[in-house]
């Protein structure tokens, strides 16, 4: 088997979300009958329940009547467009954004994180990851041939903070770490890292020298009784060390025109536009324009969104709860819930097809965010509110024919 | 200097097309004043002078309207823009197409090309490339740290044909050459590989098993007089081991909405799709839409958009080579002239600076497309014609300065 063939061999994504269409479905012998009910694809978030943020369709359409100039960006995204996205940024995460240095517009915020990781690792390196954490992390380590040193985060257990086991980190820098990369809030467990969780992990970093990149793709979407630390912000470590990726495909419902930005590091910056120029060129150039309206959301309309939110969460809860032998931790912040689920006769796998096919429930097996996670499943509950609940009466009856 | 620092080194885009923003102006003393006249950015076709093809901007409202279905593809482009874009091509190139197997939806043509490579070579694989031939070509190898070996193309002096050196792509094929790639028409000479090539390139890749992705991002724009052979239309090559990459962003104008395709190999199109997830995770949603409108021109359109291309091409040819020293062969395919300069008292990338500010003229030089190419450089002539052809008379006023 070639070098390339194995490489590819790792990278499987039929258990990826979204990609169920291609799993194979005739393996599975169920027990008991489909259970009726409307489908909820937990995979994503439902832009057709939560509707694309007001605007951006007519500043797609205004980047088209701009004409050459929009679709013909420099790689690194339009200079206006980065002007205006800079300024919103920096006053969000309160740090210093020079928008000609220190951001790139990118293809979602998987292109950010694609670019970022290209440009800061490369064969043998140490990346420290936290389990569970964000499917792709893993596998961008994996084709970059980097070697993953995992960090546990205890989130069930945890109260105040996410749960990162900090002497493993400390451990992990002292052991020649390059990169440490994590998402906050955690995606999948949906928890916030504490103000002295973000602390340490600034001090770890500059006292160790260790790059970080952080995934701040869900951090506008806070719920009541909960704040959220910019790592940004934290003047002990050195912004040169740190990339910060953000973007509007989660509670702002912009997918669909993948679109995200990194900032921080002009060395990376400089060497993301670089890889980008030879990846994809740049984000959509009239794509770009829709960033206008980000961080422009109508008065009260990021507030009610959050609350619908929370109000789904706060069903999805008490419901799942009431599972025999069902864990959960609430969630702090974003749209995941990541439940723990009792001991059944099946894998998660399997449990997840079987789920699909005899109850038109879809959720992502715990083991894309970290092989240790063959008890979980996560679910976005970015959906219609009734729908999503009754998906959690039908999980329910399922979880007892399998149950061990 | 660590490896990935090495790496970005080659990694230079500030002369890449569209990039000249970043070029450093203050190092270049000038002989005599600037010249006057409308500006004309050569570096890529100007989207304003030849608007996007119709219907485009409609198809991506109709996909915002179709929402989560639209927005949440599968990596690989949604399904029923498979079905379709798949029939068109195996039409417009006379091969096989299975839309569920054979074809992935990609950000734009540079994303197939970046997908396709990164999913076929790895460290210390031997890669063939054309020379001269599109800049990212040679960067895409050394970013997976493949070996380039350059296989000449004589466009000055052929004329039946591309040019080719056959004997040497065997010679490279023999020493274990693992993937030839190119571009037809050639990207940036203009010319047409001929069936004679096109037949000898599918039996030598076939005889010594090598992969072959073939970009025909220009391929509908054949000009009076030549006829275009596909290589996927070859019998003799097993299509298992062959790539095409094609997209709207070239003659269509639709750049800016940052779409591409690959089609062939299931084996090759199932691991771009497992590299695409963790890359960008597909193109656009709404943008995949669009394609819906490709080969499917108002009656009439290509062909008009064709012969005023055609037009400026035929002045552009006879201005050019009223310059005294220039030579250049005239255009088969495509939007692009590769002129050869006479010698000069300034490096090519020193003239390219020099023309940008003197005379508001932008063009890209040789050394993008292969490093001998120091006395050449590229224009697009998707322009304004009369712009186009005032700054070729500009440019004839530049070359006075500084002619040996």
């Amino acid at each position: 088997m070639d070098s390339v063939e194995k490489k590819f061999l790792k990278l499987g994504a039929e258990n990826a979300p979204g990609q169920e269409g291609q799993q194979n479905n005739d393996v599975i012998s169920l027990i008991g009958d489909k259970i009726p009910g409307r489908p909820v694809d937990f995979s994503h978030g439902d832009v057709d329940a939560f509707q694309p943020a007001p605007g951006a369709l007519d500043n797609f359409v205004e980047g088209v009547q701009i004409g050459g100039k929009q679709a013909y960006t420099e790689y690194r995204g339009s200079k206006e467009i980065r002007e205006i996205t800079a300024g919103k940024l920096a006053a969000f995460t309160d740090s210093k954004i020079d928008p000609e240095k220190n951001l790139i517009i990118t293809p979602g915020t998987q292109g950010a994180l694609f670019l970022a990781m290209g440009s800061v690792i490369s064969r043998n390196d140490k990346v420290a990851i936290v389990a569970p954490d964000y499917f792709a992390n893993r596998k961008l380590v994996e084709f970059f041939e980097g070697e993953v040193v995992y960090i546990s985060m205890d989130y069930l257990n945890f109260t105040s903070g996410a749960g990162l086991d900090l002497r493993q980190l400390e451990e992990a820098f002292k052991s020649g770490v390059k990169l440490f990369l994590f998402s906050n809030p955690n995606n999948p467990a949906g928890v916030i890292y504490s103000p002295d969780e973000i602390k340490e992990i600034a001090r770890l970093a500059q006292d160790y020298d260790v790059q970080v990149i952080v995934d701040q793709l869900y951090s506008r979407q806070v719920f009541d009784g909960h704040s959220y630390t910019h790592l940004a912000a934290q003047n002990i470590l050195n912004p040169e060390n740190l990339i910060t990726i953000m973007g509007p495909s989660k509670t702002e419902s912009l997918s669909g025109y993948r679109l995200g930005v990194a900032f921080g590091s002009s060395k990376i910056i400089n060497r993301m536009e670089k890889l980008q120029a030879i990846v994809s060129l740049r984000a959509g150039g009239y794509n770009q324009a829709v960033l206008k309206s980000w961080f422009h959301e109508p008065e009260g309309w990021m507030a009610q969104r959050i609350a619908q939110h929370q109000a789904i969460r706060d069903d999805l809860v008490t419901k799942l709860r009431l599972i025999q032998g069902f864990q959960v931790r609430a969630t702090e912040a974003g749209s995941y819930l990541f439940p723990k689920v009792p001991e059944l006769t099946v894998t998660i796998e399997e449990f997840v097809k079987i789920l699909r096919i005899q109850a038109g429930v879809i959720v992502t097996p715990g083991t894309e965010f970290g092989p240790a996670f063959t008890d979980s499943f996560r679910m976005n509950f970015s959906q219609d509110h009734s729908a999503a609940v009754d998906a959690i009466e039908r999980i329910g009856k399922v979880v007892e024919g399998y149950r061990k």
